[in-house]
């Protein structure tokens, strides 16, 4: 094994993505710690740690993709009992944030959930957080303690590179991604274009229209995270019909909730590229998804931080 | 109405228990505020608050009953959200305060999740609680805001002494509930008894003892909170094998997860006296369950609070 | 005067935007609290504050634009002073929240100076904030105390509605501003577009592409804020270059450092509409700059804020 | 020596227990750290650390025993100093946490002196708890920090095993112990029981019940605190005047305050075996008064948390 | 009575000084809230509040005088029982601040015991100070809540006019009271002096020096603390032997530990002024102790907090 | 090089002082970490660090002197990059704490902006302070953080012992310094004296009193800060005039503003010996002035905190 870890060092999963905890332990060399989290009967959640954490330097792995609110307190139970334990310290990789959106008042009255989150894992003694693509990048302020943000653009942009498409363009597919599309552009050396829509009039239908020359391309969409991908599915759809030769679509984080599936089968995406920061279960497995692994990635940024050494060559 | 609330008074019920809150409201002659929670496509919990609270002394009803962690983040949304929207005060009226019997490590590295919510809900912006029966009455301690709690006792007491059973004898169903049964004796004004359990040698079965006498009496049996009905159905089985006419029981909190309505049907049990701290849905009603209603001594609380008179007189 | 103001109430005004300030007051129809700023020989900041602020709901204006450690160091120290003695609660209203651009790593080891200085206000004392077009909405969660943000957009999409243009397009000057165009866009019911810049090779000119379709139109470009000028001069070359009739540029937030001014004289914009966020000094206005008042805006937030009245009306 | 201890290892004791604190230095074959306490002439207490701790990893003993508010203040200066002296970690070793009884509110209006005391000791800078038989286990959920608390139940039943008393019972001396009682009677492999006492009317006197079957037995009582000795004294004469053959009682902290001697030698308590978590001194040494050491069992868990090894094993 | 107050202002007494609270009462034209104090056989401090005090602007009377620690602690537990009690704001009134001296690291090593109490009063719940005459100035910046400081130079200078001494001259007994000897030296438009002491080799007696012409002269030494009277005892002889007239002594704080009135009986001094800041017990009166009474001051700072005027006029 | 440093000691400067950083780090064997401090074109403050430090043990050396503001800023935001960069350890080094002066509330509605700076320092994550001289010793205790503080007087002291001055005298310029000018008497061996101001009626010129025998003397004034040189220039003035042979000046924090170079010039000065904690430009230095660097006492001090030896020896 290349990398060298201390005594202390433990790394513990929780339950939302345990492959991904069993992989990037693999490739670190060490087990997992052993704890379990069960249900007591009226379906709180019970989380016993069974090795001794006295003066470890603990990571947590736990997105808090779906059931989120189920996850992040796991997380957070988590959390307390190995403070209570006497841990060293307290890194939460997350690598998919949930309750990401949520991260501004858009309307009145509305909560910041991703601030609240990011505060209780604070309050509950959370020392360092290593996670992947925030929905929005501000969202590292919302924390008093060091966050390592990596960037999902890194594994998938690597796949369009192999991949060798003639002709691509890259689409955002509304009006907010356009910085995002701009990134994986510049590692493909392509154009950029995007879809506008809008509604001219309340009660009418909303009008496309395609920005950019997509005519006979291999048009290639970038969001963070594809949910519904009722967006990333119209979008394809609307592509084609315009003159795009085919359409590929990826996302780090694929939450594919709803009819997702159905949605991107039905539609005229040719691919959906996404990685394993949520994990896929079998049933939204699809010949058309491709899922790409960040394992790799987050077990040299756990390495790193272990090790002290600089993250910024993971991202950079 | 009896009742006087100023202007800037605010009711807001979450998800839990909309009956009791609707009846609290009902009581205090007010309307529930106009909010909405409902869940995004993956879950994530999403609350519109639909009324200016700007200003306000709002008072929320949730209860953190089954699904608990779903009920505790709605809570927690609910008070980010009124806390950003400028709300003057939050007291959150907790009837059955979840995650209460996680209340110490009784085993080594165990969370201690009571405090864990009491934390999350202060770091999120509560300002009072008032709630009732504590699985132990530390759990105030675990808050540095004023915390009022109400004893369901009062409301059961009641309905046994209207009930005007005779040679009748309180029973603590094991070891740790002799004060909570010395306090309703006091009530009925009859003697005390507990059922000792202990395994002679591991592996055999454990011994029953029924310390003090309970021969041709009506035993009651008070507890806490009511979960799987293990404790009590078998409590009630050895007290009638062992010679009670009739077995009752009661407690504040009707938990009633798994098989317990089975289990307390088919059990020696007369009658379980519950209150509404806790909904219990339709599937869950039974001839051998009596509901009460916390409803008048909650909507008395809070409009002691409110009014800022002393909330003593209610539980003394 | 419509306004009625409470005997509790007080408003001041830092060294940042006195005419603001007092425009405020007279809608307001109050006076502005006696303060006085001042300088000690080795230009430590000295603030006295020259009546009573004992119990009082204070109001302090005070954008912390250039020079924005002076004004940010003014603010903090006021607010120490109001809190030491005995204001009831401090609002800050800064219509320019500087510092604003560092709200997240950009690269390895930045600062996010943007939630620093929201720490301190907090630290200090505040206990809400009144303010105009965040660089990111997602600031607003760098709090836990009450954002209310008030948007430019609606003075400024007013001026161009008066204006009658014809064959208006609203234009992004980069990536990153597509979700402020597309808003404006909606107002004024026009197409828009984007300028889309990249390098080809490192070393090259970087290659200027206008998305969207501009011929012999009437541009309208909009940021949040106009710093250098040399984005928005930039992008209106390139539009008259590439076939627009006429450019005009609108902001919330006039920067206008460096050699704004020149750049702005010398290039193909028609007009730039900014507002009085950020003082406008003699040496900074041409006849190219059309200043509007977001005094009667805050004044009327002020308002609904101090009478506890929702402020959701003046941005929806 | 079998004890390993790094070289920024420091042992302090302050003025409660100074003969236990000794006799853990001696068993971890270490010198107490050089420190004195004094007072002002107006009674001040004065804390001079006498030996550098910069880097170090400091455990200060002192039980919060008589005088308890000057334990508590000695403490807090203590760790202060500490803090300021630049010590790494501070470990407060509490072998009886004082004012342990003020844990909840039990009547309107009272404070939690147990919570206050654990906020000062957390906000005065000490970073882990080591301490044994808290009033009530919930007291741990007081603390944010690491709590390590131990079991006088370990030393107690080890002396009663080693006793081989015949026909034992343990016995509860009123409703709330019974739970204490239950765990030392499963160390024994004896019964239990419980003594009840009620006024039936006002003004009556209290009627006293000897719940389970005493008769030619030997009785232990248990009980966390022996303060004034009223509840045992009167237990162990109520058990003799019912039929014990004879009666012991135990604890783990012997406050025995005001005449509590003189009731003990007065009693029909055969042997009162208590612990030195409290400095017994000669005056209130008695022929009927076993002390035995927790010093072994301190010096074991201050070891394990120095080299970071599991505690567990020491109350397990 | 002239002073108006509202319903909900409460006034309570600890036990430090209960006959200047009286006092103060009485001039306010209030009732002292029912309190009551006592203490556990163990010594364990009690306090029980008598009345409720939901939602009332609670002022608490208590000077950490002798025994500093004890009124330390009483102080605390009253907050903690206040806050938990629902009580809206706690305005602590201390006239005299204990532990007060130790408020620097005077050598290494050495806590910062006037800060330590001042974060333990915060962390309580204290919301308000009002004090008179900190040891140091700065102790209110060891504060971030308000803090109202009163001095007792305007009730003490006021007695030197009254008493019209002729030739006056104003002593500061040491190096660091210059400033005090300063102001008081203003009230009355008399010169200064101080007295200077240095030992010239280790070992040899210290050289008094006097500075300043006292020949035939009154003079006036003015500390703010007379704890040992060693100081103040000592100038005087020193100034009566080198010329002086006579010699007056004045303080706020008569802590008047140890053998202080026999010093003072037995030195040169004339009359020492103290003010009732401290309680002077019936066995430290002295026919040489003038006692003023600072409670018309105290009455008067609480009347102008409580109704939201400023407080300035009283100390300037 | 004597000095011996871990793999993880990094030390920073800021702008405020870059030779005397430099100075510390030839001493200390080290280099000066990579950063840079630019300003964006509207002013606002970017730092860049150009070296990882996560896991670091970081030392930034920053005096927040002249401009005091600009200085502070520097230092908040550094320390929000490193805490972000995920450094172990943050020690400001502030050879002069600027707004040292505004330490206590002098008159109603101030500020104390030296408890402010405190509070930024430690929110922003400052652990460890080594600092020079504050302006009064209680500014200490203004953090909950260790704080050492070095003294000039060693230095300083040391240059007058070398000089050999006969019939010298220490002289303290106004009321406030006499306890320095004590302690400088102490080292020196010599007796002292001061100056004492008053005006005798509003409006009438001051009337200067030296206190204590100057005649045919070597006068040595002490403070702390020379700042406009206004109360030295004129008391070495009105020392010569009243019989002083010559007249020297010392300070630890040469701050120089306004005319104080002119002034000193121009005034019965001989030498005015000053320290570097703030760097002098070369258009203030003067013949008169006399600058010893701390460099050496500094680089011990951090010597002794790195390598976690007592820091007392350096100012005992």
């Amino acid at each position: 094994m290349p990398y060298q870890l201390r005594k202390n060092f433990k790394l513990f999963s929780l339950n939302s993505n345990p492959e991904l905890a069993e992989e990037i332990a693999s490739i670190l060399g060490c087990q997992l710690g052993k704890n379990s989290i069960t249900h007591f009967s009226d379906g709180e959640i019970q989380i016993n740690i069974e090795e001794s954490v006295r003066g470890a330097e603990v990571y947590v792995i736990q997105s808090t993709s779906q059931p989120g609110t189920e996850h992040v307190m796991e997380l957070l139970i988590m959390i307390d009992a190995l403070k209570r334990a006497s841990a060293d310290s307290i890194t939460v990789v997350m690598p998919y944030y949930g309750y990401a959106r949520q991260d501004r008042k858009a309307s009145s009255r509305e909560p910041i959930t991703a601030k609240l989150v990011a505060n209780m894992l604070v309050k509950a003694g959370a020392n360092h957080i290593i996670t992947m693509d925030f929905h929005a990048p501000q969202v590292q302020g919302f924390f008093n303690i060091p966050v390592d943000q990596l960037l999902g653009i890194t594994v998938l942009s690597e796949h369009f590179t192999n991949k060798k498409l003639e002709d691509a363009i890259v689409v955002a597919p509304d009006n907010g991604g356009l910085s995002r599309a701009r990134r994986l552009a510049d590692y493909l050396d392509v154009p950029i274009g995007f879809i506008d829509k809008r509604r001219m009039q309340p009660g009418e239908p909303e009008t496309v229209n395609i920005v950019g020359d997509i005519q006979g391309k291999n048009a290639i969409i970038i969001v963070d995270i594809v949910d519904t991908a009722t967006t990333i599915s119209a979008a394809a759809n609307e592509l084609v019909e315009n003159g795009a030769k085919a359409v590929y679509a990826c996302c780090t984080h694929a939450v594919l909730s709803g009819d997702a599936i159905q949605r991107i089968e039905n539609s005229a995406l040719t691919e959906l590229v996404v990685t394993n920061t949520i994990r896929v279960p079998q049933e939204k497995r699809s010949p058309k998804i491709t899922i790409l692994s960040v394992a790799p990635l987050l077990a040299e940024a756990i390495e790193h931080v272990h090790n002290e050494k600089p993250v910024s060559p993971l991202f950079e």
